[in-house]
Parts: C-alpha cells; sequence; structure tokens
C-alpha cells in the first residue's frame, strides 16, 4: 500500500463520516473499505458494513494503510474509491478558482459552496489537486456533491460559457459586493491565495471589491469566497430554516 | 533555544511581514529579532534592520532557532515578543468565541475581523492560545491590532457588560442573518469548531442562523464568523473602495 498519489487513479475518503458519506453519494466508484482493529463496532459502523455487503463492496481488516494515509490518530475507516468525472452544469451558476494552492482552503470553500447551493465548480491551472484525501477530508464530503472541471486557462472557460455575467473579486474591484447589482446567472471568480487575480482581470466582467479597511492586506481566500457565496446566495434562503 | 510554550512569557512572530508588522505596532514589547543566513539584504530586511538600531533591539544572526520555531522553508526571520496585556472596550462591539480548538481558524478569524473593524475579542475557556506562534502567523500580524480578554465562562463574560444585544450563531436560530434587525451595539457569539455553541445558548438574546441546504451539516467555523461580520459590518463600509 502506497502513499496517495497525484497520478493514480485511486483516492480516500479518511474517516468514518466521510467513508458513509462516499458510500451515500457515489457508491458504484467505491473500490473497498478498510477497517481498523481499534474501529467500534457502533452504529455508523454497522450502516458502513450493512451497505458494503449490500453493494459487494469488500471490506479488508488492516492497520497498516492508516499509518500511510491518515496523519490522524482517530481515523479507523477508510473508502478507497475510483476518481470519477463530472459534467459542469454551463446553464447553473459556477465557483471559478483560478490557480488555488491551498488543500485545506479548497476543501472548506467546497462545502461552504455547497450549502449555498453553488454545485459547478470551474478550476483553472496551476490549482492543487481536487482528489487529495486532505481535499477530500477539508471539504466533509461536499466534493461528492459538486460538478467540476480544470481548465488550463481562463480564456478556454470562456470559450465554454455565455449569457452569464462574471465577476472578478479583486481588492480594487470597481463594484462593492454589497450594494452591486447581482445577475440572475453568474460566475463568481476569485485568485490565487497569496497573489490574487491577474492583472488582465482588472478589465473583465464586472470586478467586485470586499470593502475592509487598511488594518489588512486582503481577506484570506476562504473567507473571502464564502462571503462572495454568501452575498450571491442569500436571496435563495430567506424563508427557510 | 526551546520551543514555544504557553507557559512561557515570550512568543514568536515568523516571517520577515509579520516581523516588521510585529516592529510597526508593538515596538515595546518586542525583545530581539533573529536573522537566518539566508535571509537577502533587501528593502523588508533594510527596515526592520534600521528600526531595531533606532530602538535598540538587538539582532541576533543564527539559524538554530529557525530548525526549533519554524517548519517553514521560507522563515528568515524571527521576531521574538513578550507576551502582552489589551484593555478590552466595553463599549465597542464584540466577537466572542466560545471554546476555539483551531489555531489556524482562530488565526483567520482575528485577521477578517480587524479588516471589518471589530477589534474587541473576547475568548471562553477552554480554548487555543491566542500568542501561540501558528495563530500570530495565520491572523498575519492582525493579532498586534486587537484587544482580547480570556474568560473562564460565559457568565464572567456577561457580568461585564450591559446595554448591547447578543447574537449567538446556533444551527437552529431563530432569526436569519440576512433580515435579522441589528443593534447598534452587539456581541457576535460563535461556538467551537466540531461542537458548535452549548444548548444553554439557544435562550439567550437573539440567536442567529445562517441558512443553507442540507447538502453540508454545517459550515466550518472560520466561514461562518467571516460570513456573520460581513453581514454585520457592512454598512460601514458602503462609500469606501
Amino acid at each position: 500500500m502506497n502513499k496517495y498519489k497525484k497520478e493514480d487513479n485511486i483516492s480516500y475518503a479518511l474517516g468514518t463520516t466521510l467513508t458513509l458519506y462516499l458510500l451515500d453519494n457515489h457508491i458504484n466508484d467505491v473500490l473497498r473499505v478498510y477497517v481498523h482493529n481499534k474501529q467500534e463496532h457502533n452504529d455508523t459502523y454497522n450502516k458502513i458494513v450493512n451497505i458494503c455487503n449490500k453493494n459487494n463492496i469488500e471490506i479488508i481488516e488492516s492497520d497498516k494503510i492508516f499509518h500511510t494515509l491518515s496523519d490522524k490518530d482517530n481515523c479507523y475507516i477508510i473508502g478507497a474509491f475510483k476518481k470519477f468525472d463530472t459534467k459542469i452544469d454551463f446553464n447553473a451558476n459556477h465557483l471559478v478558482l483560478v490557480n488555488p494552492s491551498n488543500m485545506g482552503n479548497l476543501g472548506t470553500i467546497i462545502r461552504t459552496a455547497v450549502g449555498f447551493g453553488i454545485t459547478n465548480l470551474i478550476i483553472v491551472k496551476p490549482a492543487v489537486d481536487i482528489f487529495d484525501p486532505k481535499v477530500v477530508r477539508a471539504s466533509m464530503g461536499a466534493l461528492f456533491n459538486i460538478n467540476f472541471k480544470y481548465y488550463d486557462n481562463f480564456s478556454d472557460y470562456q470559450k465554454d460559457i455565455s449569457n452569464r455575467t462574471l465577476y472578478p473579486f479583486i481588492l480594487n474591484g470597481e463594484n462593492n459586493l454589497s450594494t452591486v447589482k447581482k445577475d440572475n446567472t453568474y460566475s463568481l471568480i476569485f485568485g490565487n491565495e497569496a497573489t490574487g487575480l491577474p492583472d488582465e482581470f482588472d478589465h473583465i466582467g464586472t470586478t467586485i471589491r470586499i470593502n475592509h479597511n487598511n488594518k489588512i492586506d486582503s481577506l484570506n481566500l476562504d473567507n473571502a469566497v464564502s462571503i462572495g457565496l454568501y452575498e450571491f446566495t442569500k436571496d435563495n434562503f430567506v424563508d427557510k430554516k
């Protein structure tokens, strides 16, 4: 058993809850489930075993893989799955991340995007690997509920879209997030954690800034994205509790 | 030179920018500055040396401390500083974190809070150590621009305040964040990353929920806090660019 590799066609859901989420959402991509001898035979465990038995998914009792794949002491179940393809809905709203470099951030952003109903994610390379187990774990399984597509550059993405407003988030954007008029169909675009969006985005679509004082240089990426997602989607959630 | 210890009276700003930020904001608490032999003698370095010379702060050229304190390869300057006390402004708006357990989250939250002008932070124990170098670094120096105070429990904090609305953020809060009437003076209250706020907060103040769909269990803490801070402060930033 080797470490996770970006080049391989297999990834891992680390932990009991995450493995259950994997089974519930991507059963056809599950290859096998590993169980550590310290795993309690509790309700969640029983659920996982039942699903595996029903679907002829092999359960392997072995502690070795846990040392290789997990740096957390309390991870006692691992779900191995085949990396899967998804199809972007080009009529839906998109979140576009240009050159995201931090795996934890990417996972957290996916979780928030899914929660706010933005389930189509564009990633412009170079970028982190969405199937890295660290991303999967930080997404708390929300990765199993989004469509995503990698592009080599932003202009390739532009060729695939029409009839939507592009909103690049930049420090000196022309429009204030809280008051800008929001189109019904949109792509929210965010740059790299350290460098933001390249200068070319100053002249693309409707640029947006999130106002803050000058005591900080910028918001961190995943906070900026979560605020942007919230502001653009909050009217969809007014009556729900 | 030992590792950072919570019990000691000394902490560290890891990195060139962070050390400059420390010198600019808390010069009287700086004990000494360490420089690695790989540090380039660039503009920021010269600034740091000038400030240290003007203020009789010792500069120590040594690589040893970097192995002990930093896990990042590109950290070549460390500012050692005396842990400092701050005074909460009990007339200002507060951010209250109950049992925060993740150092990176705490730092990021402080950065966003300072950016949105909320510079008084209450922390209810048990909680992470705000002076841990990981928190200092994740705050990008914003820690040097806030007032903070630890309380053993929430009721001790309640004894110190008056004339403000308490807004606990809970999953089933009575009020929707985006439409709730906002008092002018307030405390925004958030719970632990994994467990949220204890049940007693259901009956304190004006409870708030951030609406999202049921594809996720909850938002992660630092995204929830950043959204709450944004919504409560955005009207202060409407005309600024």
